[in-house]
């Protein structure tokens, strides 16, 4: 059977902050041919809001914590301020699109991470993606633009990772289409020397993401980025690239392709 | 033809200030059978957060301006904030329900308000109404939940009257469908004093309203109120009620009920 493609497109916080950026990576995506879904993170406006508000970030044991105030600060600028910016710059560039978080259609049920050692607060983990709306707006050309807020069904909202949001809207879609998941972020791709731009690794298969983690290659935030990446080909995503918002274009060559 | 039914409830700033309140007009609204569809205002939460941020509120000429700063809140406010929680809570009450402001799916496109002798700054008045999609939600029993927040279709978000675009909606919407339009505020219909809650006018028309004004019955807010909702019957919708949010269930039996 020939399936219809579908590329899920993540646009990380670094994007966010520059407008030049973002209008150009929105411009590239409205561009783009064929069925397609965006998952936005955050970006610095959030800390700036609380910072504006007198609100100190929670940190428990080195990790930061989603208090009520932080909850209602990234639902305020992630699903309200940034999600309806993106769709504005959308809509003019000629994409329809529609901008949701996973309370929406009840599109991504998560629940709030169990308490073990840390309260993470109002931080939820996915547990379905409901991909009916999903493909009911995909056929009416309507571009579906998500944030990364996400909801328990019991009314509260839940502040989820966006890379693990892409990830799994794009295993939830492979039901029905060949997927490609893009995950941008301020580096051109996985570089083996942070300081030397020719050190991008074209290939990485998950042993070798293994040992570099071991070598400390891999480190930080790019850990679960690549994990969510590993985990989306596990669950039939057709092909995973990490790499600077340029991937988008059809015929940018540098970036890091994820094999299993 | 055997029309069907379609409730188009707005509701107030009031009503979003109680937590208790909106819980019980959004647990009677899930109750509703068919199809419907909510449209929210904004509350205090948005000049809260401007006090907090320190922005004071524009003011030329006694009319109150929406700046760079002050679309920010709002959309932030409205757009993400109060839309997101209401569709949690309806999504907790089993009323599966998707929040959108205009922008989404270029369902509500508007114009910024031409300066004549008042810069209004980014505000919108509504242009046209995108049925299409919100028909395409009402077939798969998903509830559209409207912030007043419109689109220009050249990227940029405008700040518009919750009352016009619920009004505006009923109206687009009474080409397939037969439309009630509920506008719930603080009291429990229009009222001759004030200060005596039996005053409730259970039925008012064009006339009467023109009246009114005249003698002074009816000023302020209550204005453009009724004059939407003269608008929405002018323009094919079948009934429009005004009062609290009891209204929203059947058997209420204190509003006001406008006639043409």
């Amino acid at each position: 059977m020939n399936r219809k493609k579908l590329k899920i497109v993540k646009i990380g916080g670094e994007i966010l902050d520059s407008q030049h950026e973002l209008e150009k990576a929105l411009d590239f995506f409205a561009q783009l041919q064929g069925n397609k879904i965006l998952i936005h993170g955050g970006g610095k406006e959030a800390t700036r809001l609380s910072v504006k508000m007198g609100i100190e970030p929670q940190v428990i044991d080195g990790r930061r914590v989603t208090s009520d105030k932080d909850l209602e600060i990234v639902t305020m600028v992630y699903a309200g301020l940034i999600n309806k910016r993106v769709v504005a710059y959308l809509q003019s560039f000629g994409c329809n699109s529609i901008g949701l978080a996973g309370v929406d259609g009840n599109s991504i049920l998560s629940e709030k991470r169990k308490k073990i050692n840390i309260d993470y607060g109002w931080v939820g983990d996915v547990v379905e993606v409901n991909s009916t709306l999903i493909k009911i707006l995909l056929e009416q050309n309507i571009t579906p633009v998500f944030s990364a807020i996400t909801h328990d069904k019991k009314g509260n909202l839940l502040n989820t990772n966006a890379d693990t949001v892409a990830s799994e809207i794009a295993i939830a879609m492979s039901n029905e289409f060949d997927t490609e998941l893009l995950l941008c972020f301020d580096k051109s791709g996985l570089m083996t020397d942070i300081t030397d731009s020719k050190s991008i690794v074209s290939k990485i298969n998950f042993n070798i993401y293994n040992q570099y983690i071991e070598n400390g290659i891999i480190k930080d935030g790019m850990i679960p980025k690549l994990k969510n990446g590993f985990n989306a080909l596990e669950n039939n995503v057709n092909r995973v690239i990490i790499g600077d918002y340029h991937i988008i274009k059809k015929n940018c060559t540098v970036f890091t392709e994820l094999f299993i």
